[in-house]
Protein backbone atom coordinates (compact mmCIF):
# COMPACT_ATOMS: atom_id res chain seq x y z
CA UNK A 1 0.00 0.00 0.00
CA UNK A 2 1.46 3.16 -0.85
CA UNK A 3 2.10 5.89 1.95
CA UNK A 4 -0.40 8.59 2.20
CA UNK A 5 1.02 12.23 1.90
CA UNK A 6 1.43 13.70 5.46
CA UNK A 7 0.85 17.20 6.80
CA UNK A 8 3.36 19.14 8.89
CA UNK A 9 1.66 17.90 12.38
CA UNK A 10 1.70 14.31 11.00
CA UNK A 11 -1.70 14.37 9.79
CA UNK A 12 -2.98 12.23 6.97
CA UNK A 13 -3.37 15.14 4.31
CA UNK A 14 -7.01 15.73 3.40
CA UNK A 15 -8.18 16.54 -0.17
CA UNK A 16 -9.93 20.15 -1.53
CA UNK A 17 -12.93 19.89 -3.87
CA UNK A 18 -13.41 22.99 -5.85
CA UNK A 19 -17.12 22.66 -6.53
CA UNK A 20 -19.02 24.74 -8.92
CA UNK A 21 -22.45 25.36 -7.07
CA UNK A 22 -24.33 26.41 -10.40
CA UNK A 23 -26.29 29.63 -10.91
CA UNK A 24 -28.37 29.90 -7.78
CA UNK A 25 -30.99 26.94 -7.85
CA UNK A 26 -29.81 24.75 -5.37
CA UNK A 27 -30.69 21.71 -7.73
CA UNK A 28 -28.35 23.17 -10.27
CA UNK A 29 -25.26 21.71 -8.93
CA UNK A 30 -23.88 18.75 -10.90
CA UNK A 31 -24.53 15.12 -8.67
CA UNK A 32 -20.87 14.69 -8.00
CA UNK A 33 -21.02 18.40 -6.42
CA UNK A 34 -24.16 17.39 -4.21
CA UNK A 35 -22.38 14.23 -2.97
CA UNK A 36 -19.04 15.61 -1.78
CA UNK A 37 -21.22 18.58 -0.37
CA UNK A 38 -23.30 16.07 1.79
CA UNK A 39 -19.96 13.74 2.85
CA UNK A 40 -17.56 16.80 3.50
CA UNK A 41 -16.19 17.78 6.95
CA UNK A 42 -16.08 21.24 6.15
CA UNK A 43 -17.27 23.51 3.63
CA UNK A 44 -16.03 26.38 2.35
CA UNK A 45 -18.71 29.10 0.96
CA UNK A 46 -19.17 32.69 -0.59
CA UNK A 47 -22.60 34.11 1.03
CA UNK A 48 -24.51 31.43 2.45
CA UNK A 49 -27.67 32.50 2.10
CA UNK A 50 -27.50 32.67 -1.82
CA UNK A 51 -27.17 28.75 -1.79
CA UNK A 52 -29.67 26.95 -0.62
CA UNK A 53 -27.69 23.55 -0.49
CA UNK A 54 -26.14 24.41 3.38
CA UNK A 55 -28.85 23.43 4.49
CA UNK A 56 -29.19 20.07 3.75
CA UNK A 57 -25.86 19.35 5.10
CA UNK A 58 -25.40 17.09 8.43
CA UNK A 59 -25.10 19.10 11.52
CA UNK A 60 -21.50 17.25 11.99
CA UNK A 61 -19.96 19.96 9.27
CA UNK A 62 -18.18 22.25 9.58
CA UNK A 63 -19.44 25.79 7.87
CA UNK A 64 -17.28 28.36 6.78
CA UNK A 65 -18.88 31.67 5.41
CA UNK A 66 -16.00 33.86 3.50
CA UNK A 67 -18.43 36.01 1.50
CA UNK A 68 -17.22 39.12 3.57
CA UNK A 69 -13.82 38.36 1.48
CA UNK A 70 -14.82 38.85 -1.65
CA UNK A 71 -14.56 42.56 -1.83
CA UNK A 72 -10.86 42.13 -0.89
CA UNK A 73 -9.12 41.56 -4.49
CA UNK A 74 -5.63 39.16 -3.83
CA UNK A 75 -5.41 39.56 0.14
CA UNK A 76 -8.66 38.55 0.71
CA UNK A 77 -8.01 35.58 -1.76
CA UNK A 78 -4.63 34.56 -0.20
CA UNK A 79 -6.76 34.25 3.24
CA UNK A 80 -9.51 32.06 1.71
CA UNK A 81 -6.26 29.77 0.26
CA UNK A 82 -4.70 29.36 3.09
CA UNK A 83 -7.93 28.25 5.45
CA UNK A 84 -8.65 25.65 3.05
CA UNK A 85 -5.06 24.55 2.85
CA UNK A 86 -5.14 24.61 6.93
CA UNK A 87 -8.22 22.55 6.79
CA UNK A 88 -7.04 19.86 4.68
CA UNK A 89 -3.60 19.73 6.69
CA UNK A 90 -5.68 18.83 9.53
CA UNK A 91 -7.20 15.52 7.36
CA UNK A 92 -10.53 16.97 6.47
CA UNK A 93 -12.45 16.61 3.23
CA UNK A 94 -12.84 20.09 2.42
CA UNK A 95 -15.56 21.43 -0.25
CA UNK A 96 -14.59 25.17 -1.76
CA UNK A 97 -18.10 25.71 -2.78
CA UNK A 98 -18.72 28.79 -5.43
CA UNK A 99 -21.44 30.20 -7.51
CA UNK A 100 -21.44 29.05 -11.40
CA UNK A 101 -18.05 27.46 -12.52
CA UNK A 102 -14.96 27.51 -9.94
CA UNK A 103 -13.07 28.48 -13.30
CA UNK A 104 -14.99 31.03 -14.47
CA UNK A 105 -14.63 35.19 -12.63
CA UNK A 106 -14.33 32.45 -9.35
CA UNK A 107 -11.02 32.27 -8.24
CA UNK A 108 -10.82 28.85 -8.77
CA UNK A 109 -7.74 28.91 -10.57
CA UNK A 110 -6.19 30.54 -7.90
CA UNK A 111 -7.19 28.70 -5.18
CA UNK A 112 -6.11 25.41 -7.04
CA UNK A 113 -2.50 27.44 -7.67
CA UNK A 114 -2.42 27.77 -3.91
CA UNK A 115 -3.56 23.84 -3.14
CA UNK A 116 -0.62 22.95 -5.79
CA UNK A 117 1.97 24.98 -3.98
CA UNK A 118 1.59 23.62 -0.70
CA UNK A 119 1.18 20.13 -1.54
CA UNK A 120 -2.53 19.86 -0.97
CA UNK A 121 -4.23 17.83 -3.12
CA UNK A 122 -7.34 18.93 -4.76
CA UNK A 123 -9.79 18.65 -7.74
CA UNK A 124 -11.92 20.89 -9.75
CA UNK A 125 -15.45 19.57 -10.19
CA UNK A 126 -17.40 22.17 -12.91
CA UNK A 127 -20.26 23.96 -12.51
CA UNK A 128 -23.26 25.40 -14.35
CA UNK A 129 -22.31 29.02 -15.24
CA UNK A 130 -24.78 31.65 -14.90
CA UNK A 131 -23.04 33.13 -18.23
CA UNK A 132 -24.75 30.23 -19.74
CA UNK A 133 -27.64 29.42 -17.60
CA UNK A 134 -29.33 32.96 -17.05
CA UNK A 135 -29.65 33.72 -20.62
CA UNK A 136 -31.18 30.00 -20.28
CA UNK A 137 -33.94 31.20 -18.53
CA UNK A 138 -34.87 34.22 -20.30
CA UNK A 139 -35.10 32.09 -23.16
CA UNK A 140 -32.18 32.72 -24.94
CA UNK A 141 -29.82 30.32 -26.57
CA UNK A 142 -26.01 31.45 -26.76
CA UNK A 143 -25.60 29.95 -30.65
CA UNK A 144 -28.82 29.00 -32.71
CA UNK A 145 -28.45 27.70 -36.27
CA UNK A 146 -27.98 30.84 -38.64
CA UNK A 147 -28.66 33.92 -35.89
CA UNK A 148 -25.54 32.68 -33.65
CA UNK A 149 -22.46 31.00 -34.25
CA UNK A 150 -20.29 31.87 -31.04
CA UNK A 151 -20.37 33.46 -27.75
CA UNK A 152 -18.03 35.63 -25.58
CA UNK A 153 -17.82 36.17 -21.83
CA UNK A 154 -16.16 39.31 -20.53
CA UNK A 155 -17.25 41.35 -17.10
CA UNK A 156 -18.06 45.31 -17.29
CA UNK A 157 -14.82 46.25 -16.68
CA UNK A 158 -12.48 44.92 -19.20
CA UNK A 159 -11.97 43.82 -22.63
CA UNK A 160 -15.51 45.43 -24.01
CA UNK A 161 -13.45 47.84 -26.51
CA UNK A 162 -11.44 44.56 -27.90
CA UNK A 163 -14.19 42.29 -28.59
CA UNK A 164 -14.62 40.72 -31.81
CA UNK A 165 -17.97 40.35 -33.88
CA UNK A 166 -21.09 41.52 -34.85
CA UNK A 167 -24.90 40.89 -33.90
CA UNK A 168 -24.29 37.25 -35.26
CA UNK A 169 -21.74 36.73 -32.43
CA UNK A 170 -23.43 36.76 -28.92
CA UNK A 171 -21.93 38.82 -26.07
CA UNK A 172 -22.45 37.98 -22.23
CA UNK A 173 -21.45 40.63 -19.56
CA UNK A 174 -21.39 39.29 -15.95
CA UNK A 175 -21.22 42.13 -13.46
CA UNK A 176 -21.65 44.71 -15.66
CA UNK A 177 -23.95 46.76 -14.29
CA UNK A 178 -22.09 49.67 -12.81
CA UNK A 179 -20.54 50.59 -16.35
CA UNK A 180 -23.89 49.88 -18.38
CA UNK A 181 -23.81 52.88 -19.96
CA UNK A 182 -20.47 53.34 -21.17
CA UNK A 183 -20.45 49.43 -22.45
CA UNK A 184 -23.73 49.75 -24.33
CA UNK A 185 -22.34 53.66 -26.00
CA UNK A 186 -18.97 51.47 -27.21
CA UNK A 187 -20.56 48.74 -28.79
CA UNK A 188 -23.00 50.44 -30.24
CA UNK A 189 -20.44 52.60 -31.93
CA UNK A 190 -19.00 49.14 -33.03
CA UNK A 191 -20.31 46.65 -35.35
CA UNK A 192 -23.18 45.52 -33.35
CA UNK A 193 -24.70 49.65 -33.64
CA UNK A 194 -27.51 51.02 -31.46
CA UNK A 195 -30.42 48.77 -32.85
CA UNK A 196 -28.67 45.34 -31.36
CA UNK A 197 -30.87 44.11 -28.84
CA UNK A 198 -29.49 43.32 -25.20
CA UNK A 199 -31.57 41.49 -22.54
CA UNK A 200 -30.74 41.64 -19.05
CA UNK A 201 -31.43 39.27 -16.33
CA UNK A 202 -31.25 39.77 -12.82
CA UNK A 203 -31.48 36.37 -10.60
CA UNK A 204 -31.79 34.22 -13.12
CA UNK A 205 -32.75 31.16 -10.56
CA UNK A 206 -34.31 33.34 -7.92
CA UNK A 207 -37.80 34.16 -6.83
CA UNK A 208 -37.12 37.67 -7.45
CA UNK A 209 -36.13 37.27 -11.21
CA UNK A 210 -36.38 40.30 -13.63
CA UNK A 211 -35.87 40.35 -17.22
CA UNK A 212 -35.81 43.52 -19.54
CA UNK A 213 -34.82 44.00 -23.05
CA UNK A 214 -33.97 46.90 -25.10
CA UNK A 215 -31.44 47.93 -27.56
CA UNK A 216 -27.68 48.94 -27.41
CA UNK A 217 -29.39 52.47 -27.69
CA UNK A 218 -31.88 52.15 -24.86
CA UNK A 219 -31.22 49.60 -22.79
CA UNK A 220 -29.51 51.69 -19.79
CA UNK A 221 -32.29 54.06 -19.28
CA UNK A 222 -34.85 50.91 -19.24
CA UNK A 223 -32.77 49.26 -16.51
CA UNK A 224 -32.64 52.82 -14.83
CA UNK A 225 -36.15 52.83 -14.88
CA UNK A 226 -36.90 49.41 -14.24
CA UNK A 227 -34.81 49.49 -10.81
CA UNK A 228 -32.14 46.26 -12.18
CA UNK A 229 -29.46 45.54 -9.59
CA UNK A 230 -26.80 42.94 -9.62
CA UNK A 231 -25.95 40.39 -9.88
CA UNK A 232 -27.36 40.36 -13.23
CA UNK A 233 -26.31 38.97 -16.57
CA UNK A 234 -26.06 41.09 -19.79
CA UNK A 235 -26.39 39.49 -22.84
CA UNK A 236 -26.28 41.27 -26.63
CA UNK A 237 -26.86 39.79 -30.01
CA UNK A 238 -29.62 38.65 -32.18
CA UNK A 239 -30.54 35.69 -30.32
CA UNK A 240 -32.38 38.55 -27.77
CA UNK A 241 -35.59 38.09 -30.62
CA UNK A 242 -35.70 34.52 -29.48
CA UNK A 243 -36.54 35.35 -26.22
CA UNK A 244 -39.99 35.63 -25.87
CA UNK A 245 -39.57 39.00 -23.51
CA UNK A 246 -38.17 40.89 -26.33
CA UNK A 247 -41.60 39.41 -28.35
CA UNK A 248 -43.70 40.95 -25.95
CA UNK A 249 -41.70 43.93 -25.54
CA UNK A 250 -42.30 44.11 -29.69
CA UNK A 251 -45.80 43.67 -29.04
CA UNK A 252 -46.24 45.97 -26.19
CA UNK A 253 -44.42 49.00 -28.54
CA UNK A 254 -46.66 48.03 -31.47
CA UNK A 255 -50.38 48.80 -29.11
CA UNK A 256 -48.65 51.76 -27.22
CA UNK A 257 -50.17 55.15 -28.56
CA UNK A 258 -47.73 57.51 -29.58
CA UNK A 259 -46.05 60.33 -27.43
CA UNK A 260 -47.51 63.66 -28.28
CA UNK B 1 -58.73 24.18 -11.57
CA UNK B 2 -57.17 25.82 -14.52
CA UNK B 3 -58.11 22.97 -17.39
CA UNK B 4 -54.67 22.04 -18.68
CA UNK B 5 -54.00 22.02 -22.31
CA UNK B 6 -55.08 19.23 -24.94
CA UNK B 7 -53.71 17.47 -27.33
CA UNK B 8 -55.47 17.02 -30.71
CA UNK B 9 -56.87 13.87 -30.34
CA UNK B 10 -57.96 14.54 -26.20
CA UNK B 11 -54.49 13.28 -24.37
CA UNK B 12 -53.32 15.90 -21.56
CA UNK B 13 -50.30 17.30 -22.91
CA UNK B 14 -47.12 16.13 -21.95
CA UNK B 15 -44.41 18.15 -21.64
CA UNK B 16 -40.57 18.35 -23.28
CA UNK B 17 -37.62 19.11 -21.06
CA UNK B 18 -34.43 19.93 -22.59
CA UNK B 19 -31.83 18.90 -20.60
CA UNK B 20 -27.61 19.38 -20.45
CA UNK B 21 -26.27 16.16 -19.54
CA UNK B 22 -22.86 17.20 -18.90
CA UNK B 23 -19.41 16.99 -20.35
CA UNK B 24 -19.41 13.27 -20.43
CA UNK B 25 -19.04 11.62 -17.09
CA UNK B 26 -22.04 11.00 -15.70
CA UNK B 27 -22.00 12.16 -12.35
CA UNK B 28 -21.61 15.59 -14.10
CA UNK B 29 -25.46 16.24 -14.96
CA UNK B 30 -27.51 18.21 -12.31
CA UNK B 31 -29.68 17.24 -9.54
CA UNK B 32 -32.35 18.60 -11.57
CA UNK B 33 -31.82 17.14 -14.82
CA UNK B 34 -30.91 13.68 -13.35
CA UNK B 35 -34.07 13.57 -11.13
CA UNK B 36 -36.41 14.52 -14.26
CA UNK B 37 -34.26 11.92 -16.45
CA UNK B 38 -34.90 9.14 -13.60
CA UNK B 39 -39.00 9.92 -13.70
CA UNK B 40 -39.25 10.60 -17.07
CA UNK B 41 -41.39 8.06 -19.81
CA UNK B 42 -39.24 8.99 -22.60
CA UNK B 43 -35.77 10.00 -23.23
CA UNK B 44 -34.69 10.95 -26.38
CA UNK B 45 -30.83 10.94 -26.16
CA UNK B 46 -27.77 11.36 -29.01
CA UNK B 47 -25.41 8.67 -28.78
CA UNK B 48 -26.50 6.56 -25.87
CA UNK B 49 -22.92 5.10 -25.66
CA UNK B 50 -21.66 8.34 -24.66
CA UNK B 51 -23.61 8.46 -21.17
CA UNK B 52 -23.76 5.35 -19.13
CA UNK B 53 -27.03 7.71 -17.64
CA UNK B 54 -29.15 5.54 -19.65
CA UNK B 55 -28.17 2.57 -17.55
CA UNK B 56 -29.74 3.76 -14.80
CA UNK B 57 -33.36 4.37 -15.74
CA UNK B 58 -35.86 2.16 -14.89
CA UNK B 59 -36.82 -0.46 -17.63
CA UNK B 60 -40.35 1.28 -18.00
CA UNK B 61 -38.48 4.32 -19.73
CA UNK B 62 -38.93 4.65 -23.57
CA UNK B 63 -35.85 5.76 -24.68
CA UNK B 64 -35.06 6.88 -28.54
CA UNK B 65 -31.48 7.15 -30.22
CA UNK B 66 -31.36 9.60 -32.18
CA UNK B 67 -27.39 9.72 -32.89
CA UNK B 68 -27.99 9.08 -36.39
CA UNK B 69 -29.42 12.22 -37.11
CA UNK B 70 -26.58 14.65 -35.95
CA UNK B 71 -24.98 14.85 -39.28
CA UNK B 72 -28.39 15.65 -40.91
CA UNK B 73 -28.45 19.35 -40.66
CA UNK B 74 -31.81 21.06 -40.47
CA UNK B 75 -34.05 18.38 -42.02
CA UNK B 76 -32.56 15.66 -39.20
CA UNK B 77 -33.64 18.54 -36.62
CA UNK B 78 -36.73 19.02 -37.90
CA UNK B 79 -37.14 14.97 -37.34
CA UNK B 80 -36.07 15.03 -33.53
CA UNK B 81 -38.24 18.08 -32.71
CA UNK B 82 -41.40 16.14 -33.94
CA UNK B 83 -40.59 13.40 -32.62
CA UNK B 84 -40.57 15.24 -29.08
CA UNK B 85 -43.71 16.84 -30.13
CA UNK B 86 -45.37 13.92 -30.73
CA UNK B 87 -44.11 12.04 -27.45
CA UNK B 88 -45.60 15.07 -25.75
CA UNK B 89 -48.96 14.94 -27.19
CA UNK B 90 -49.04 11.36 -26.21
CA UNK B 91 -49.43 12.87 -22.47
CA UNK B 92 -45.83 11.95 -21.50
CA UNK B 93 -42.82 13.28 -19.80
CA UNK B 94 -39.77 13.76 -22.19
CA UNK B 95 -36.79 14.35 -21.85
CA UNK B 96 -34.54 15.32 -24.33
CA UNK B 97 -31.07 14.30 -23.46
CA UNK B 98 -28.33 16.32 -24.99
CA UNK B 99 -24.45 16.17 -24.31
CA UNK B 100 -23.00 19.25 -22.80
CA UNK B 101 -25.50 22.76 -21.91
CA UNK B 102 -28.75 22.26 -24.74
CA UNK B 103 -27.92 26.12 -25.15
CA UNK B 104 -23.93 25.95 -26.50
CA UNK B 105 -24.10 24.29 -29.88
CA UNK B 106 -26.64 22.07 -28.96
CA UNK B 107 -29.78 22.51 -30.84
CA UNK B 108 -31.67 23.71 -28.00
CA UNK B 109 -32.87 27.08 -29.32
CA UNK B 110 -34.19 25.14 -32.42
CA UNK B 111 -36.21 22.42 -30.66
CA UNK B 112 -37.53 24.90 -27.93
CA UNK B 113 -38.48 26.96 -30.86
CA UNK B 114 -40.52 23.52 -32.15
CA UNK B 115 -42.17 23.18 -29.12
CA UNK B 116 -43.24 26.86 -28.70
CA UNK B 117 -44.69 27.02 -32.11
CA UNK B 118 -46.57 23.49 -31.49
CA UNK B 119 -48.13 25.12 -28.30
CA UNK B 120 -46.04 21.83 -26.26
CA UNK B 121 -44.88 23.27 -22.63
CA UNK B 122 -41.29 23.08 -22.10
CA UNK B 123 -38.57 23.73 -19.65
CA UNK B 124 -34.38 23.77 -20.35
CA UNK B 125 -32.46 22.09 -17.64
CA UNK B 126 -28.82 24.21 -18.15
CA UNK B 127 -26.09 21.82 -18.32
CA UNK B 128 -22.05 21.89 -17.74
CA UNK B 129 -20.42 22.92 -21.10
CA UNK B 130 -17.61 20.64 -22.18
CA UNK B 131 -16.30 24.42 -23.33
CA UNK B 132 -15.72 25.06 -19.48
CA UNK B 133 -15.13 21.24 -18.22
CA UNK B 134 -12.50 19.73 -20.63
CA UNK B 135 -10.07 22.73 -20.45
CA UNK B 136 -10.77 22.16 -16.41
CA UNK B 137 -9.91 18.48 -16.78
CA UNK B 138 -6.72 19.70 -18.10
CA UNK B 139 -5.84 22.11 -15.16
CA UNK B 140 -6.77 25.56 -17.28
CA UNK B 141 -9.16 28.07 -15.82
CA UNK B 142 -11.02 29.94 -18.51
CA UNK B 143 -10.44 33.22 -16.84
CA UNK B 144 -7.89 33.98 -13.97
CA UNK B 145 -6.85 37.08 -12.09
CA UNK B 146 -3.75 38.97 -13.61
CA UNK B 147 -3.83 36.18 -16.60
CA UNK B 148 -7.13 36.33 -18.81
CA UNK B 149 -10.23 38.50 -18.05
CA UNK B 150 -12.68 36.73 -20.61
CA UNK B 151 -13.24 34.21 -23.45
CA UNK B 152 -14.82 33.54 -26.70
CA UNK B 153 -16.05 29.97 -27.64
CA UNK B 154 -16.48 29.33 -31.28
CA UNK B 155 -16.84 26.33 -33.43
CA UNK B 156 -13.94 25.66 -36.17
CA UNK B 157 -16.16 26.60 -38.96
CA UNK B 158 -16.67 30.13 -38.39
CA UNK B 159 -15.90 33.10 -36.84
CA UNK B 160 -12.34 32.71 -36.12
CA UNK B 161 -10.32 35.49 -38.24
CA UNK B 162 -13.37 38.06 -36.31
CA UNK B 163 -12.46 36.82 -32.81
CA UNK B 164 -11.01 39.46 -30.61
CA UNK B 165 -8.36 39.68 -28.04
CA UNK B 166 -4.90 38.83 -27.67
CA UNK B 167 -3.18 35.81 -25.30
CA UNK B 168 -4.90 37.45 -22.37
CA UNK B 169 -8.06 36.42 -23.89
CA UNK B 170 -9.07 32.56 -24.06
CA UNK B 171 -10.14 31.41 -26.89
CA UNK B 172 -11.96 27.79 -26.85
CA UNK B 173 -12.70 25.69 -30.18
CA UNK B 174 -15.48 23.38 -30.11
CA UNK B 175 -15.77 20.75 -33.17
CA UNK B 176 -12.45 22.72 -34.62
CA UNK B 177 -9.55 19.52 -35.38
CA UNK B 178 -10.56 18.91 -38.94
CA UNK B 179 -9.29 22.52 -39.48
CA UNK B 180 -6.63 23.27 -36.85
CA UNK B 181 -4.32 23.86 -39.17
CA UNK B 182 -5.91 26.89 -41.08
CA UNK B 183 -7.16 28.14 -37.52
CA UNK B 184 -3.79 28.07 -35.89
CA UNK B 185 -2.52 29.98 -39.22
CA UNK B 186 -5.24 32.13 -38.81
CA UNK B 187 -4.28 33.17 -35.37
CA UNK B 188 -0.70 33.14 -35.38
CA UNK B 189 -0.93 35.65 -37.64
CA UNK B 190 -3.36 37.78 -35.43
CA UNK B 191 -2.33 39.66 -32.39
CA UNK B 192 -2.21 36.47 -30.57
CA UNK B 193 1.46 35.39 -32.69
CA UNK B 194 2.51 32.08 -33.31
CA UNK B 195 4.29 31.37 -29.91
CA UNK B 196 0.61 31.55 -28.10
CA UNK B 197 0.12 28.55 -25.79
CA UNK B 198 -2.60 25.72 -27.14
CA UNK B 199 -3.80 22.83 -25.39
CA UNK B 200 -5.89 19.82 -26.88
CA UNK B 201 -8.59 18.04 -24.56
CA UNK B 202 -9.35 14.68 -26.16
CA UNK B 203 -12.63 12.99 -24.55
CA UNK B 204 -12.22 15.52 -21.51
CA UNK B 205 -14.02 13.50 -18.96
CA UNK B 206 -13.57 10.03 -20.28
CA UNK B 207 -10.98 7.06 -19.25
CA UNK B 208 -9.28 7.49 -22.98
CA UNK B 209 -9.09 10.99 -21.87
CA UNK B 210 -5.67 12.72 -24.03
CA UNK B 211 -4.25 16.03 -23.64
CA UNK B 212 -1.53 17.66 -25.96
CA UNK B 213 -0.35 20.85 -25.80
CA UNK B 214 2.20 23.37 -27.54
CA UNK B 215 2.03 26.82 -29.70
CA UNK B 216 0.13 27.86 -32.20
CA UNK B 217 3.40 27.07 -34.18
CA UNK B 218 3.81 23.88 -33.66
CA UNK B 219 -0.05 22.63 -32.11
CA UNK B 220 -1.01 20.76 -35.71
CA UNK B 221 2.31 18.49 -36.13
CA UNK B 222 1.30 17.55 -32.19
CA UNK B 223 -1.83 16.79 -32.40
CA UNK B 224 -1.60 15.09 -35.52
CA UNK B 225 1.45 12.71 -34.10
CA UNK B 226 -0.42 12.43 -31.07
CA UNK B 227 -3.29 10.91 -33.15
CA UNK B 228 -5.97 13.39 -31.68
CA UNK B 229 -9.06 12.62 -32.35
CA UNK B 230 -12.76 13.86 -32.10
CA UNK B 231 -14.44 14.94 -29.51
CA UNK B 232 -11.68 17.34 -28.86
CA UNK B 233 -11.72 20.83 -27.13
CA UNK B 234 -8.73 23.20 -28.27
CA UNK B 235 -7.82 25.99 -25.77
CA UNK B 236 -5.94 29.30 -27.28
CA UNK B 237 -4.46 31.69 -24.89
CA UNK B 238 -1.74 32.11 -21.78
CA UNK B 239 -4.44 30.20 -19.01
CA UNK B 240 -3.05 27.29 -20.79
CA UNK B 241 0.42 27.91 -19.04
CA UNK B 242 -1.69 27.30 -15.76
CA UNK B 243 -2.03 23.69 -16.96
CA UNK B 244 0.15 20.80 -15.24
CA UNK B 245 0.43 19.16 -18.95
CA UNK B 246 2.52 22.37 -19.98
CA UNK B 247 4.59 22.92 -17.16
CA UNK B 248 5.92 18.91 -17.94
CA UNK B 249 6.04 19.27 -21.54
CA UNK B 250 8.27 22.56 -21.39
CA UNK B 251 10.49 20.29 -18.73
CA UNK B 252 10.57 17.51 -21.13
CA UNK B 253 11.67 20.01 -24.09
CA UNK B 254 14.19 21.29 -21.74
CA UNK B 255 16.07 18.29 -20.88
CA UNK B 256 15.73 16.74 -24.63
CA UNK B 257 18.79 16.56 -26.15
CA UNK B 258 18.64 18.76 -29.14
CA UNK B 259 18.32 17.31 -32.73
CA UNK B 260 21.56 17.18 -34.64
Amino acid sequence: MNQLPSSPNGAELGKVYLVGGGPGAEDLITVRGYKLLLKADAVVADGLGQLGLIEDLPETTEVFDVSGFESGGRAAQQEVSNLLIDLARQGKQVVRLKVGDPNIFGGGGEEAFACESAGVPFEVVPGVTSAVAAPAAAGIPLTHLGISNGFTVVTGDDEIATVGGDTDHTLVILMGLDRLRETAFTLAAGLRGADCPVAIIESGFAENQKIVVGTLANIWQIAQSAGIKSPAVIVVGDVVRLSPHYLAELEAQFFKPERS
